[in-house]
């Protein structure tokens, strides 16, 4: 055979500073064995080892266990002895033993392959050596027990026999347990190691009909050619066909030494990083233990000490632990190992200079010798995120565009709302948990009206769920609180475009409003008790919790500026308020995408007259109403249209059924008829005539002012006013008006025609003219499949992909929380859609639109304004389809902004 | 010019047997002129006249009045002459005046045109010569009077001067009457008259500032350009955009001598058809009236006689005439003028001949002359189009292909229904109109309550709305009558689904189910009260009127038989029962192309079980109450394969919210508690959390399927079992399982799954099998941009198009009566799309899903199972797409056989 002919390298070695391989090499030595030959090669002390390589495992699929096992056995067996030779043991030896660990890696990181097999190797005479070599008899046997485990599950098919049966070691060790009368694992003696260690080898004879294996090299063999077995698993094979990984990759199997941390008073354990993961400060630090292995650092049984002196005296400080107590019990490695720590240190240096990115290191000490074991990016904050990556930046280390790309954007947005005081947090009591469904944290007294969210200084407003007439108490809360709705429910969605923190969907909560009470779990909360939100975790606390305000750091600001530096796709927001408008402008703004013009009827003066306006049942009737709302309406724009002055503002006509402002409680139906001179009857007839079926997709949007045409003018009256008011002043205004749910040409002209006609009218009224737009959503299907035609006639396209991410599926928000959750949860769909765009569906009808309509009108403007805007993959695909613009709520907008300048960086690379 | 130098016809003369242009020539003459000319080439005597060109028209928008008049003067002129010399009359000759009429005439029929203008060539003294010749002052002077109202509009612009304004001359009309006491335009005496003419007259001073014309050249010229410029009048424009005509087309002006049935006993007017257009019997027959205009005949003052001896015999013994008296003062046409009868007669016979199908004849007689005026194809009944398609087919007049075409598909519904008693209907009292929801006729006693349906022999169900529960009832009643719901709510889709006449939004009826009384403009009708409905009109009439079973003809049946010759396309129906099943076999189909198992569960003991299985809070009690339903299940389909055994039965797992099955009154929800040992609270609990905002968007389709496997497992269960229980005895089934409201891949996956695997089992354990097909929906946008990766799953796609339409247009049926017939009306929708398929939008989806799922699996089988399925332009834009087949409800599936051969026929051609 051809492949038995070639002359090849099938094992690559690495340690003592060198390396066959290196980290360009992944899909050769798969993504942990490129990284550990690139570790070595730069000088770190990796502890050696061997990768075998993906080509192997490709070859053991095609010509079988045999033949593989012969092709590599020389190679395998001279790279043990390398390892033998550098860690000065012998594999199998009983005095002074090799151990090692054997793992898959493929090209890239799969959850689907084989576990680990630690302390490999090992065997009765073995665990004696290992425990008179840590003169620690413990954790010598307990290594050994948790080699039989892992093997036995890994390698020998120990596993569970139906899903309802617990693992067989397990239930070997949970027996024992009661026998002993113990709880914990770290209860058992030497002895009962010693009968779990016989007893598991009698389980494997029984189940598997053979002796575990006692000689390390079949243990070798058998481990190898599980790792080549886990590609072809169940896990992995669904893992691969889920994410179009073809067969033909192959897994490597690395092979390294073990070292231990607890071999004595010269070894330990620790993690360390080279700057501060939470604040971005340039300063290395860490924790360790001395004789200690990696997990006791984790179990929290001890209390780690810093690497740096620096950070010990930090540390002492805060835990009030005086100095001469300090420099006796809690030493820094600087203090105590200085040539270790400087070995480290260098190190750590080398890493990031070549990572060009903080790193997070784990190490252990063996008897004098310090192995680094792992090195990855490290986790951080987002405030540590814009800080390193400036500071790399100004250090020289990566160039704008990588600062600008290391940026995760959706972590900005921890930047931007307050949080909690982290020590006031230490003594929270979480007494439930809901959706974080806009972010930020509240403390406040509890209200269950949102007409009585004024009522204290600082309230949350706690509802079952929220409605429209809400709006208001919801812009006084410090923050809301719903027991039902999803993530995209309208207290989430309203909260996020208030930047105002919100839980959504906390099923264990139980209201009653005419008690006023909240209860969960059987305590009970009343009106004013204190109540704090995480909006960015979604826990409820109880009491009062003190939150900080955000700073904006100086590296904020940097990055916002260098984004706009590369960004083409411009960044707009979605304000319904002269405030919103402001605080967007703050954060980078080009304009707004999204004013929704109903917000403005629920305020109490204006709610009257949109009533009035519903229940005429004749023309000239709404006319009269409509005349009151002018005025107010023409208010709000010019305040829009000032805050945005020179931007342009795209303002949408009324688009919600009427039903939403028609009260529905028998009181303010009683007053309203009252008010009107009309009988309840009336008013309840008009109520019940409003209610649909479905109303998502009723009578709303363009149809409302296509049935009701004086609506429309009334707007357009309010917008061209408001605009020529505003040159008068000599501000610059750029209304573009914005038709909803157009899904025929012959809508959008029906109401274009009445923009056009009441524009036309007021500048000839005045002797004036300003210029303005007049373009429609896309936001039905059938308006993305005829762009082409309503281009035509639109002077602007703005993607509504909340309500085209509806229609295409056929979920409506508000119901979707019924089986989206399991739809998730059993992967039939990846993402809420409501979150991020389904760019495989709802995408095609995106970018169909966008490319008819260009196609019949080449300059025509297209932007989002849907939820999606301020999504960071969505905010990418809208710039991929060519979108001019994203319009977001103002909190998401320097997000929208950073992507935009990733998506750029990306698309030139 | 060039256009100047050419020498070429611009008026084309007719008349005397002769013509310049003929029938071909539709672009040049239009399609008047070139009419007018074809009948007179093939003998038929028409007023002589002549036709100036579409190309002057285009001409004179070009080179203006003056150019054009003198291009085409010498010619108009000489055509005036010859129809003086034909008519021996004299155009402008105060004796022996000829009169002409001058009418618009574009290549298309065009309502946004000119009107005609009548007895053109009047004056002062020309009236007088008409009064004595005709010896009629009154109609002289009236034909004056009316002569100046047409011109004056037409031509001159006397028009109402605002929308709110009435016509000028109407005003004048309207004091004259009211001045003297009088109410009719004929209570007008001779004096009356002059003053009117006199008066209009001046009103046309006033207004324009000129004399009315009193040279017949004048107002001849006047006409002929007033014809050109309507060609570019608002109407016309609008007109010609909306269907995409270029202005280039241009009009013909057609010219004709006026003749005059009222001139003495030797004249006379008529109607007559060369067949029966009742029945369809070859059989000559008419009406006419001597001394008299056509529109005596129509308003009815006199009795008009028929043309034949036959028919009038036929007629007098219908209306009770004795013999005697009719030959005396009711004799036909063939006995009083047997000489004219003879030439009318021969003319009949060319006419049919020549233009291949039954003709609609108009004529007058003057002075012993017979003209034909008009001829065109007739009207005809449902069954008498069948019967002449066929007839004409045998007597070699046309070809099987001619015959096909000629029916028009929607008319055989006509024959498929009861319908009333021509007699028994001539009495009836109209109460009350609704919407022709679906046809037929019922007469029955009134109940309320759908469980009361079967109290009386013959009912008719009257609700606000119907709901699912009422479907046992709706299957019991008669007919079933609606106050609310549009042409697509629950009542109206399933009454058409089985075939049973209903009236659905009759909003003029008030509806009191506790008092258990129906009221109409104030009159009572009560339970038990007889009332009958014509659901092919919408008319509700008091009483009982007596109803006749449909006959299906023989020619029907050979219309099927030829229709069967030449379809390709399938058709299938749409069958929950095997009732329905064996209907529609008798119909014609070809399969079933959707049974909804949902309404199987709707009867009394099924119901319990389903509510016991959405109220189980686990899957194990879930599945004990599936094992319930399981049994019924399995019968119903084994019921509807034997019924449809060899053919192919597509059945449709679970599709409505699970809301629609779940008790929502009191009473049914306490029993319910009871029956299931629960808490009242427990239901009403489970009530509430099913509830959805949008039910349509919710909780349905496949995603029961894939939160709650175990009803698809059921489901499928039923359906194989069913299948193999036939086979045992040698039945045939071609079960077709289809999965509803998929949207992604992984939906169809996850339930193709549960299915095939549910089936092996099954083949497993009863060691027999059954090839059965898995295939989805495409009813969602979604599944449509996504056919191409579904197709691989998928073994065939059925388009549900209801559901489709809703979700791209983002129209909810239930809802959408608010606005879609004010869209209807001001022409932002041509036709409801729930009735007739939007080939330009949602056909996108169709023509997309289908073309991107073949290219995937190229012999796909696709199909249609939406309300469209059975509507005539749907079902030809089906073929067009490529589908297999077109499922429709049972009383459709005929139409739609027909449609599939003419669909056929047409792409051949």
């Amino acid at each position: 055979m051809e492949i038995l002919q070639e002359v090849k390298s099938r094992v690559y070695k690495f340690g003592d500073k060198s390396a066959d391989g290196n980290s360009t090499m992944k899909n050769l030595l798969g993504g942990k064995g490129a990284n550990l030959a690139e570790m070595s090669l730069i000088g770190i002390p990796v502890p050696p080892g061997f990768t075998i390589t993906t080509e192997v495992c490709t070859e053991y699929n095609l010509l079988g266990k045999d033949t593989v096992v012969n092709l590599i056995k020389r190679e395998v067996e001279e790279s043990i002895e390398n390892i033998e030779t550098l860690m000065g043991t012998k594999f199998g030896d009983k005095k002074n033993p090799l151990l090692i660990s054997v793992r898959s890696g493929a090209r890239v990181s799969m959850p689907g392959m084989m576990d680990t097999v630690l302390n490999l190797g090992m065997n009765d005479e073995v665990v004696l050596g290992l425990a008179k070599k840590t003169n620690n008899q413990q954790f010598a046997w307990d290594s050994y027990r948790r080699f039989i485990q892992m093997y036995g599950g890994v390698v020998l098919g120990m596993k569970p026999a139906s899903k309802d049966d617990i693992d067989p070691f397990e239930e070997i060790m949970e027996n024992l347990k009661e026998k002993r009368g113990i709880e914990l694992d770290t209860e058992f003696t030497i002895q009962d190691l010693k009968d779990l260690v016989f007893d598991f080898k009698a389980a494997v004879k029984k189940r598997t009909g053979n002796d575990f294996p006692t000689n390390p090299w079949d243990q070798l063999w058998g481990a190898i050619i599980a790792v080549f077995n886990s590609w072809n698993g169940d896990r992995a094979v669904y893992y691969r066909a889920m994410n179009g990984y073809p067969a033909e990759w192959g897994t490597a199997v690395n092979v390294q030494a073990m070292v231990y941390g607890n071999m004595g008073e010269n070894s330990g354990t620790g993690v360390c990083f080279t700057r501060d993961a939470g604040t971005g400060e340039n300063v290395f630090n860490g924790e360790y233990l001395i004789n200690a292995q990696g997990e006791d650092v984790v179990a929290g049984v001890r209390t780690p000490q810093q690497i740096t002196k620096l950070g010990s005296k930090r540390w002492a400080e805060l835990a009030k632990v005086e100095e001469v107590d300090r420099i006796e019990n809690y030493p820094s490695l600087e203090e105590l190992m200085p040539s270790i720590f400087n070995e480290l240190n260098t190190y750590q240096d080398i890493l990031e200079k070549h990572y060009r990115d903080m790193q997070d290191m784990e190490f252990t000490m063996q008897d004098g010798k310090l192995w680094i074991l792992q090195t990855r990016n490290g986790k951080r904050t987002g405030a540590a995120m814009v800080k390193i990556a400036m500071d790399l930046l100004k250090e020289g280390m990566i160039d704008e565009k990588e600062a600008l790309l290391m940026v995760e954007p959706n972590k900005l947005d921890e930047l931007l709302h307050p949080i909690f005081d982290a020590n006031a947090l230490k003594s929270a009591n979480v007494i439930a948990q809901g959706l974080p469904a806009s972010p930020g944290a509240a403390t406040g007294k509890i209200v269950f009206f949102a007409d009585e969210a004024a009522k204290y200084k600082n309230s949350i407003l706690v509802r079952i769920e929220t409605s429209p007439e809400d709006l208001e108490g919801m812009n006084i809360a410090k923050g809301i609180l719903t027991a039902r709705g999803g993530m995209t429910s309208h207290a989430a969605v309203v909260a996020r475009g208030m930047g105002k923190c919100c839980i959504s969907g906390a099923g264990a909560l139980k209201i009653n409003y005419k008690r006023r009470i909240l209860m969960v779990d059987g305590i009970e909360y009343h009106d004013g008790d204190w109540i704090s939100l995480n909006g960015s975790t979604g826990n409820i606390i109880e009491g009062k919790v003190a939150t900080m305000e955000p700073e904006l750091s100086g590296e904020f600001a940097e990055l916002m500026k260098l984004s706009n530096k590369y960004a083409v796709m411009k960044v707009r927001t979605n304000a319904d308020s002269p405030k919103d408008a402001r605080i967007a402008r703050t954060f980078g703004a080009q304009g707004i995408g999204l004013t929704r013009t109903e917000h403005m009827f629920f305020d109490i003066d204006r709610i009257k007259a949109m009533r009035e306006m519903i229940l005429a049942n004749t023309v000239k009737g709404r006319k009269l109403a409509l005349e009151d709302l002018l005025p107010m309406q023409r208010e709000d724009f010019e305040g829009i249209f000032e805050a945005m002055q020179g931007l342009p503002v795209t303002i949408r006509l009324l688009d919600p059924p009427l039903h939403e402002f028609v009260p529905h409680q028998l009181a303010t139906q009683k007053d309203l008829a009252d008010e009107m001179h009309i009988s309840l009857q009336a008013v309840k007839n008009k109520v019940a005539e409003l209610e649909e079926f479905n109303p998502m997709l009723g009578h709303r949007g363009c149809r409302l002012g296509n049935t009701y045409p004086e609506i429309t003018e009334m707007q357009s009256r309010a917008i061209i006013e408001a605009a020529l008011n505003l040159k008068e002043r000599g501000i610059i205004c750029k209304p573009e008006i914005m038709i909803p749910l157009v899904g025929t040409v012959k809508e959008f002209e029906a109401q274009e025609k009445i923009v056009r006609a009441t524009a036309k009218g007021i500048f000839k009224e005045r002797n004036e003219t300003v210029e303005y737009f007049v373009g429609t959503m896309i936001e039905v299907p059938r308006a993305a499949l005829m762009a082409d035609k309503i281009a035509e006639k639109a002077d602007f396209f703005s993607f509504g992909t909340n309500d085209l991410t509806q229609m295409t599926f056929g979920y409506s928000r508000d119901d979707a929380g019924k089986f989206l959750p399991i739809y998730i949860e059993k992967g039939i769909l990846k993402n809420d859609p409501f979150e991020i765009l389904d760019q495989e569906g709802v995408g095609q009808l995106v970018k169909m639109a966008t490319e008819r309509g260009r196609n019949t009108k080449p300059n025509l403007k297209v932007g989002i304004c849907g939820e999606h805007g301020g999504e960071p993959s969505s905010v990418e695909f809208c710039y991929n389809s060519g979108m001019d613009y994203v319009s977001c709520s103002p909190f998401r907008v320097p997000i929208a902004r950073l992507v935009s300048a990733q998506a750029t960086i990306k698309s030139i690379q």
